[in-house]
């Protein structure tokens, strides 16, 4: 399945800090293994994508202080592919580095964009369903996306409202109608029931020429300055350039930049075991648990009289506990948290906290 | 105050299990800073009783282990001021180990005998019932131990039943009627309610000839082997010696070899803020604590709708709690224990558990 007209773009810039204090500047979510099992979301991520992409079509962008992180993580690839960002940007900008990059190389890609930290549980699941989004991407305009069909009126994402399609399409390949923001319950309740909205992914997958001709209509003044530099990429003055375009880009996600607005957007209905981890409850949902509901990232957990606990330690340190329920327990070595289950939404409060008294720590 | 004739014997040789994982075999209780202050248990022990005797007459007895940690955190006294016991030794052959070593120096000694890992808050009260033991020990032959006013049916302690003295003495000089092995909750109330019972705090104040003389006569068996390598002790064979007597003595306390058999026992009632910081329990009695009960031994603890808590932490780590109640948390840096308050008396168990697995952290 590996095709070397594939191309896949590893989005690695984010901090993720309803993860703290696992996830922090200096370490962020992407680099952990979250689920204990021996790899990093982001090694499991690349593991994924070289299934379909040769592991030199493989970039992963990412903030410059990553760098050494990335390569120490992935040794399969090169110091050039991965993309250092000067500063965080969103997701346009980022994504339109990685094709002007690609597009040094190739005119002929096909691009497979990913976030760095999601979990994906059922791989062949995943596979297929990326070699539908080639099969409709390749040599159309279309750009695709993958939703993901929603087990829960979840508020934390964003939705995909989809009909079917007017052309002939896999019977998993729907028009979209529109992108919804995170909804409140009561439309998220009312989109579930509806079955016709699906969670938005954050995957695409387009031909490089079509995402580039969108980008030329949708975000004309952002293409522009690409395009003065676009000698550059791929050359010793690619850091130079992403540097002075960085400055003066917009800063946007490709949601609201490009998706939103193009009417060329194609989703594929899909099931394949997808989180996006963003909470400490998500991957308390994910981890193997106890008869008790303890999840524990380490063997070295003891628990007497507890339950529904989850315990992310580091792998030589003893925990025991005792008589504690529904507790996050994180200990990174630097940081301890200790976070009732229920209060977890009030973890970005304590990160906003220690940002204002400038806490290393964060 | 002090007297050159008043030596003092501190013993160190207990390992705290109850306070486990901060009190450990490699690290006890005794060598802790466990109220945050800046001074170990033994450290104020030693600062304390040195009010009384001069530095040079203060013996620390403790497992050959722990030498180099006493040397280490009583910079004023010598090597040969340690005594070390071979193996884990009750407190009868401990205090008589002590005892040879002083005779071989002088006949002329009054004695103060002290746990190393107490908790004495009022110390001019302390020292001024140590005047007052001393006077009543010195050129009798009484053995005089200091009881606590009880302030709680505790069944933790054991308990001195007192009468009038019926020689002259000074008012809070009783003669001991009874000795008893800890109370259940109903005898303990009935102590409580009587007023004729104190706790037994374990500090003894004796002359010297009169406690030989009460080994003599209680513990006739354990007297002969210590006057058989008598010579050898304050030499370079007290060593040798120590392990050959050690190694037939017989494992008593002091409470159940002499103070129970012996007529000649007063008490000194006492009221000097004493705790045996047996149980992080009553650590968190004597703790400085936050308007909601959360008591911290560092300034690196941030906590959010949590109360009741008892932390104690590495000085350097960032702890924050997030909707906790009534939570022991201990973290040593190696181990992290988050006990529920009211689960403390099972600390025993799994500190057994962990020694039956011979796990490295007990």
């Amino acid at each position: 399945m590996i095709d070397p007209k594939n191309h896949c773009v590893i989005m690695a810039g984010g901090v993720g800090s309803r993860f703290w204090p696992m996830s922090k500047t200096a370490f962020p979510k992407q680099f952990h293994d979250v689920l204990g099992i021996g790899k990093s979301l982001l090694q499991m991520t690349f593991h994924r994508l070289n299934k379909i992409a040769p592991a030199e079509n493989i970039l992963v962008v990412t903030n410059s202080q990553y760098k050494g992180l990335v390569l120490e993580q992935l040794p399969e690839i090169k110091a050039e592919q991965v993309l250092c960002e000067p500063f965080m940007r969103n997701t346009a900008p980022c994504i339109a580095y990685a094709n002007y990059h690609i597009q040094a190389k190739t005119d002929e890609a096909n691009i497979i964009v990913a976030p760095s930290d999601h979990l994906i549980l059922d791989e062949p699941g995943f596979l297929s369903t990326i070699g539908t989004a080639l099969r409709r991407a390749d040599n159309t305009n279309v750009l695709v996306t993958l939703g993901i069909k929603p087990s829960r009126p979840d508020t934390g994402y964003g939705y995909i409202q989809f009909e079917d399609h007017k052309e002939e399409a896999a019977a998993s390949v729907k028009q979209v109608k529109t992108f919804t923001e995170k909804p409140n319950l009561e439309l998220a309740e009312k989109f579930l029931d509806s079955g016709d909205f699906y969670w938005n992914s954050g995957i695409f997958i387009w031909g490089l020429k079509s995402i580039q001709q969108s980008f030329n209509t949708h975000l004309p003044d952002m293409t522009a300055l690409f395009e003065t530099h676009k000698s550059q990429f791929a050359t010793d003055a690619e850091e130079d350039a992403i540097e002075t375009i960085y400055a003066q880009s917009e800063n946007i996600s490709i949601d609201y930049g490009i998706m939103e607005k193009a009417q060329n957007v194609d989703v594929v209905l899909s099931d394949f075991g997808w989180s996006d981890l963003g909470t400490w409850g998500s991957l308390y949902t994910h981890m193997d648990k106890d008869d008790l509901g303890n999840a524990m990232a380490t063997d070295q957990v003891l628990t007497y009289d507890s339950k529904n606990n989850l315990i992310h330690s580091p792998e030589d340190k003893l925990v025991v506990l005792h008589g504690i329920e529904n507790v996050i327990v994180v200990d990174t070595g630097d940081v301890l948290m200790l976070c009732k289950r229920s209060d977890e939404q009030h973890i970005k409060r304590i990160v906003n906290d220690l940002k204002a008294r400038n806490h290393p720590e964060v």
